[in-house]
């Protein structure tokens, strides 16, 4: 193995993604520790997280004998192995989530719940590094057999994150050693003219890469590369096929270039992110079209009631996007983080953290409820990780200073990067109202800028500091603050948040004429539950009305609700037949009001019918 | 066996579906030979099925070992067997079609073919009378140990039809003796207390009913409906799952009724129907909306671009509602026929008759072509049979009289119910106008009634006998003409074809106020090759404009294009992001003229993009 001669970053001060040291990289990463939530909108989900989600799913995890089958191999348990080919992985994004809790705050419960899984994991290893529980045993003969259909460098992939997640919370190098085992084994396996095989599920890519930054063996950048390159990552013209694999591919594509630098690498991970951005993306941040091998459609096909949108193809776009952010240091890739956080992501769990959904669809006129668990249970501690590691995208710095990408309470203790020590509040009610207040306390008088993200959506920014205002401020980029901050500083941000009705590009045919709410980053649904007597699905909605906004802080755990007017057919008409000739069926309309809900926040009131999108009259 | 007392239909005079003996039709069939086409719309298309498409799949099921899957089995040829274990029904079917063709015409080499064919399946039969190339040999020991998943039924069912054409084409009994064999066996195997699992693909219903017209066999009857008993079927109340199953088991469903009269089985069909009708169908007849699992989808769940619409689906739907017509008599059933025929199943084959389509979308901004051979290629022949059978289906009697369901150039010699000679022969140039003459030859004068079906489409048909004229005859409903008939009686009826603009359901959420143009029972289309330099996918119809219709005798094998007149956007503009404040983007339009063609004969000229609907304003 050939170590790179570059400082690596200390675990403590290692970020979600770790580009501290990427040369390819525009913004360095904040470790999750230097950030902590106060009461606002993201801390009670991440508290409902680390009290509710984590245990439920560990215990879960045991009921399914996912923690058993690594006790069988260490003989600590004689059972039979249960669970599809890729339980591993489960157990392993849930081991990442509950490390990254403890990057943030200590939680004794989940230590000593983590201390324990991680023991059974680390003693089921083969001798010779080998890790899985599937092809270990009976099924020992069919290493690196399957890789196309059975996920074992995926399974890899999320022991090496598990790995880095636990060493940079607890310093432990326990599972990182047995990842590095692991890993160091795969590269005499797989290279050039030897195993020449990519696994059918990336994500070891992104995996590797974060294991070369933790450890500086430059053999694991190398394998990530060879895999990109057996995959033909850089010859790819669009996104296609499975949306997870599709997007953690591009993920690793974008770590992979932070590192090396290589052009066709970029290129194409740009040229996939146009792709999706202008055809393959709902408008809730969402991917992938297709219950058919749950993969992206063609450009524009974007059913609603239909729409796949897994909710790990939702964090598979947040991650692709925080690398995005971190190397080329642009606001468009935020948006996409902004705009799947609080909407197709969080709708994949339920108000009290405890029941998911697989699929996001954007309207739904059956019954479809969310589960505490799927036989292919990859959602659940994939939203438990990304939930507990949010605290890690708040900020990045760069030499300029320091960037602010998400807004909610919250406080940031870090340094600027030649180790001036900066503090930020946060204070504001986002994401119900724009007004942010962030008091900037660096140790002593400094001078360097504060980079303030301006949503995409937001028109009409305004910026204050003390008695220096400036308006006007365009949407879509970093506002760049450069002065001498001194402590007690305090800047004020309003992004004003109208109702804004959103129409999308007309070759999505089944938005055509149609509507959707939005309110700063949170799109809007219309859901049975607040508009009783409403036939959800043939409402339309009154266009030239005025929309109001109200917080209404015992619904679904404090929303901000929209009320709008709408019509729908008065009940007992003839609808007519399914195809007629145009005009011939009138019906007549009545007028009703309208309220509608965050889109996260549906379906947590027992089965009910819903529509973001609404034709406008 | 218990044999039935009932008299059974001499081989010659039985229909396509031989339900003149059925106590719950309305209608009785004529034989395809009663019926001869003459050059107009279909003759064309039967001439091409005869000299084409039949000899070539037969080179093409050779090639690809299905009639060697047999010859292994007698010992003729020593081969490995080859294909997907459903292959022997393609066999089959085009078996069915080479026998539905000898019904209406003599054709040496086609008789010759069929054979050496026959030979070639007769002489694989089992000793027991099992025959199946799959189950037979090696995987013996397997035989009704699959039967959800591999179609064993299901090939003998396509056997059972295929023997009861051949049969009626020749008098032969070689195939059905092989048939009535295997059915005999089956029912020793099939019942209560003995096998109770069904087939994972029906087709073996409608084929034992069948079977049990044309040999009086009371216990194929009664498999028939244990089939249906074990398939729940009188307890369905939605369309589901794969959508040719789904009206197989259907078509099966209404074939027992016919004989059975069962209720509880009636009110099943006719509750299927009405889902299918009212919320599942495409405006081209076509069924089933999801590539996941060739199913069917939700209530209004009609992609247009990813629709599945597979072939067969559409000739289901036909089968199933030509059966309905005979059961109850009533138009609408006719009219579904007529939009499938002339729309999404005639799409499924190109106009040279060597090439298919396996999915029928109703829009395409990608390649797509008709491929003459599909890895599964229930399709094709099942094309060849519906094209063959067609003449069976243009004529009905019942006690009253002839009941005329389709229109085209065409000769009838048969007879009323109670056996006085009647020849019709019909002038027109249907579908492309509405004018249809239909001479009426009684041997001599004589009183019955002609039923002349007014398709739903059409307001203001009108119809005059000599001076006798009829002006205002309602859509959807069979005209009776009931008089003392004289040799030399022209009956004159217009069906009048003004471009109609269509509409859906406002629930089909992707044709939200878009337009699909209809000119008599023909659905259009707007394909890239008529419209060159149009972006098809942009296109907007101007719909207050005038439409009008020119008959293009060298295009297309002869069809009658729709000029519209259109917008699209001007090339070089700013489209916008996929989502946008509503209004924010204005694109600049562009009149252009629109040439429609029927939709059945898109992708005939390399690849294209098409649409059927199209935004309007």
């Amino acid at each position: 193995m050939v170590r790179s001669k570059a400082s690596l970053v200390n675990w403590r001060d290692a970020g979600v993604v770790s580009t501290s040291g990427s040369p390819y990289c525009k913004l360095r990463p904040v470790p999750i520790r230097a950030v902590q939530m106060l009461p606002g909108f993201w801390k009670p989900r991440m508290d409902a997280n680390r009290q509710q989600s984590i245990p439920a799913l560990l215990q879960l995890l045991e009921e399914h004998g996912v923690v058993d089958n690594f006790r069988r191999l260490s003989g600590r348990k004689e059972v039979e192995r249960r669970g599809p080919y890729f339980t591993d992985s489960d157990l392993y994004k849930w081991i990442e989530a509950a490390a990254f809790v403890l990057q943030s705050e200590d939680d004794p419960k989940i230590a000593r719940m983590l201390d324990e899984v991680i023991d059974d994991v680390v003693a089921a290893q083969c001798e010779d590094g080998y890790l899985n529980t599937f092809f270990t045993g009976e099924l020992a003969d069919q290493r690196f057999r399957n890789l196309p259909g059975e996920h074992e460098l995926y399974c890899a992939g999320h022991l090496f994150q598990a790995a880095i997640a636990h060493h940079r919370a607890t310093g432990s190098r326990k599972l990182l050693d047995a990842a590095t085992r692991f890993a160091d084994y795969l590269t005499t396996i797989f290279g050039p003219g030897k195993i020449e095989t990519p696994d059918g599920h990336p994500e070891i890519e992104m995996a590797l890469v974060e294991l070369y930054r933790t450890t500086g063996t430059r053999g694991y950048l190398d394998l990530a590369g060879f895999f990109l390159s057996l995959q033909k990552f850089a010859d790819k013209q669009a996104m296609e096929g499975h949306a997870v694999r599709a997007a953690y591919l591009a993920s690793g594509g974008a770590d992979y270039y932070a590192e090396s630098g290589h052009r066709t690498i970029i290129d194409a991970v740009e040229r996939l992110w146009a792709d999706t951005a202008e055809g393959k993306m709902y408008i809730t941040g969402g991917l992938g079209s297709r219950y058919d091998r749950e993969a992206f459609g063609w450009p524009y096909e974007l059913p609603n009631e239909r729409a796949y949108a897994e909710t790990c193809a939702g964090i598979a776009n947040i991650f692709w996007n925080w690398r995005m952010l971190a190397i080329e240091g642009e606001s468009r890739f935020a948006d996409v983080m902004e705009r799947t956080l609080y909407n197709g992501f969080l709708s994949g769990v339920s108000l009290d953290g405890t029941h998911y959904f697989y699929m996001n669809p954007l309207a739904c006129f059956c019954e479809l409820r969310r589960q505490p668990w799927y036989d292919t249970t990859c959602c659940p501690p994939n939203v438990e990780r990304m939930i507990a590691s949010l605290p890690g995208c708040f900020y990045s710095t760069s030499d300029e200073g320091i960037w602010a990408h998400l807004y909610d309470n919250s406080r940031l203790n870090w340094h600027l990067e030649d180790g001036r020590k900066v503090s930020l509040e946060q204070k504001t009610s986002y994401p119900w109202d724009g007004s942010v207040e962030i008091a900037v306390s660096p140790e002593a008088p400094t001078e360097f800028a504060l980079f303030l993200r301006i949503p995409g959506w937001c028109e009409n920014a305004s910026v204050s500091i003390g008695g220096e205002a400036q308006r006007g401020v365009p949407p879509g980029e970093y506002l760049k603050l450069e002065r001498t901050w001194k402590p007690g500083d305090v800047v004020h941000l309003e992004l004003p948040m109208p109702v804004s009705l959103q129409e999308s590009d007309p070759r999505v045919r089944e938005n055509t004429a149609s509507i959707a709410i939005q309110r700063g980053p949170v799109i809007y649904c219309v859901e049975s539950p607040d508009n009783p007597g409403v036939p959800i699905r043939d409402v339309e909605l009154l266009i030239g009305d005025e929309f109001c906004a109200e917080f209404k802080p015992g619904l679904l755990g404090g929303v901000t609700v929209v009320r709008a007017k709408g019509l729908h057919p008065a009940p007992g008409q003839n609808r007519g037949l399914l195809y007629r000739e145009f005009g011939s069926v009138k019906l007549e309309m009545e007028q009703t009001a309208l309220t509608a809900i965050p889109y996260y926040a549906w379906a947590n009131r027992g089965p009910s019918e819903m529509t973001v999108w609404i034709p406008g009259r």
